[in-house]
């Protein structure tokens, strides 16, 4: 982990840009010029012009999409917060890998590629297709400790960086993130607690589902990872090793290098917006370059989106993680983008204008 | 249209079948043995199911899609009721043909077919890509008497219904409705305000873009048309002539043949649902075949979708019609049946499986 040392996050934060409030100018008075009533295609619009902003470009005609999918194990598990055993991060990361997972099947639907990070499940997978960004096998347990070292996070920030910039380099305009990791949900409720901040019950829900007894346990684990770790809490960085996950170490700065390469960041559920949320702490003009694929059912994410200002494209009652929010909400990315290159012009079409 | 008369409307309801609960069962078995949570999809995994049931096939695989979008003329238009001129109309229509409009462009992301059908704009379009089921120049003005006769409704719903079953038979499994017309928000209104029935106040809303003066003349004009019509309301097809129009009476025809031959029927905006709740009111079991593709601001709209029992797909302020929010809602569509055909099982993946 040599490589942290060297890592420079002052630098990578100076290197995203506002978004370009002409870009955004522009693309409106092009939809505004298309044949339909002004804004009558609603939040479609406001992607538009949210991606023309991003882009710096009026026109940003077609963007290929990718997908981030980190995993990694959590010693928050060890607490009994999930109903699933830590040795499903392993075996889904295979599932990743082989192509049968619900992410893979809606990676396929939406045209994206797909990259499969390890940032540290318990086993590492021996498969040449695995991207290794591995901090470590799994988290310790948060409620007795810091879940990792500042270097550990600075590390997975690095990683992820440049995993992003690198995307972007070949062509990736849209970069979605995706998570997986049993027990992550209580690390996404630790850190939206930590940072908003707020209490562990109105941040903790039942994840993939995790009955009464369970929930309570989890606020529980929360609050003690809290108050284990309250002076490490003040900076970002420093919550997100204390409280945080290996992967949303990596997907927080997969948000933070993908916002320095111009790519719109795509979110998913509670884990990556809490990662998001670490992003936009570090660089608070990271955030405007974010969009958010859908709403999960965790009521943590609902405060994260809030705070993060993103109103959710999807509301479908999704809460599985992996990416699959955000692997639904590619088409409508896709869709706003056709719109802005495609339609027809009132002048174009010779249909009449009534202005509104 | 000589045709109407010999259009037996009860044999086309007695051809839809309800659905399979068997293939529904089936099919929620299936997405139970996937590697995911339980349920975790979502909403995709309840369209997922009802598809299955729809088409009596607990594995459906893939459906070919097409948008049926209708285009007519409407006296109401006469009274003030809109933004636009009703010249608008046929220039769309046009605009629909030479594919520069925002459901053309919709339509070729989702890789989905459009039959443009002129239902009855003012001045026919020459063009032989249009599918002719004219009913008429315009409708009258529903304000002063009825809009159409009971064979021109009819005649509507006959041509309708014999498209979709042309479609299906062509090998399309989703069938989409799209409308256009200058007025229709105020036609749709005042179907559902007889229908449901509600208050016009509560159905109205800004359609495309009216202005406060503008909201509440659409408002006495629906009540104007209810009272003028009263005698006429008693039975869907008698609301449909008195108060509907030309292209709502052909998407009700579509929604029942769409049925009959067991295709999903995806609704879009307030005028499809208008025409839906025709369909369901004359046959109530082509309500369980269809999907709901977005909720418009309409607040008509809502209380439509409540009527029908369904949940939109999509939420994203779309004001448009033409099939737009359907369109964006193909790919959820086509997601869900992805999802039962090709992820992978507990058993196939070697992934533990936590039962819930």
């Amino acid at each position: 982990m040599t490589s942290a040392v060297a890592f420079d996050l002052d630098a990578l934060v100076a290197r995203i840009r506002p978004v370009s409030e002409e870009a955004r100018t522009a693309a409106r008075a092009a939809l505004d010029a298309k044949t339909k009533p002004r804004g009558s295609l609603g939040a479609l619009e406001e992607l538009a012009v949210r991606v023309a902003g991003i882009r710096w470009d009026a026109a940003p005609g077609r963007l290929a999409p990718a997908i981030v999918l980190a995993a990694a194990d959590h010693g928050y598990a060890r607490q009994g917060v999930s109903a699933y055993p830590p040795e499903v991060t392993g075996q889904m990361l295979a599932n990743f890998l082989a192509g049968g997972a619900a992410v893979n099947v809606l990676t396929r639907e939406a045209g994206a590629r797909l990259v499969v990070v390890d940032a540290g499940v318990l086993e590492p997978v021996a498969d040449p297709a695995v991207r290794p960004l591995r901090l470590g096998a799994g988290t310790e347990d948060a409620s007795r400790g810091p879940a990792m070292t500042r270097e550990q996070a600075l590390h997975g920030l690095a990683g992820g960086a440049a995993l992003a910039e690198e995307l972007a380099a070949e062509g990736v305009g849209v970069l979605a993130v995706g998570d997986m990791g049993i027990g992550n949900t209580t690390a996404a409720a630790a850190l939206a607690a930590a940072l908003l901040p707020a209490e562990p019950w109105a941040v903790c829900g039942r994840g993939t589902g995790v009955d009464d007894v369970g929930l309570e346990r989890k606020v529980a684990v929360v609050g003690r990872a809290l108050a284990v770790n309250r002076a490490a809490l003040g900076d970002p960085v420093g919550a997100l090793a204390a409280v945080g996950g290996f992967e949303l170490a990596v997907l927080a700065g997969v948000c933070l290098g993908g916002a320095a390469a111009g790519c719109v960041v795509l979110l998913d559920g509670f884990p990556t917006g809490a990662a998001a949320l670490v992003a936009a702490r570090i660089a608070p003009a990271a955030g405007a370059r974010m969009v958010a694929g859908h709403r999960s059912p965790e009521p943590g994410h609902a405060l994260v989106l809030a705070e993060l200002g993103l109103r959710p494209l999807l509301d479908l009652g999704l809460r599985l993680g992996e990416g699959s929010g955000a692997a639904l909400a590619l088409p409508l990315v896709g869709a706003a983008l056709a719109v802005l290159a495609d339609m027809a012009t009132f002048a174009d079409a010779g249909v009449t204008d009534a202005g509104r």
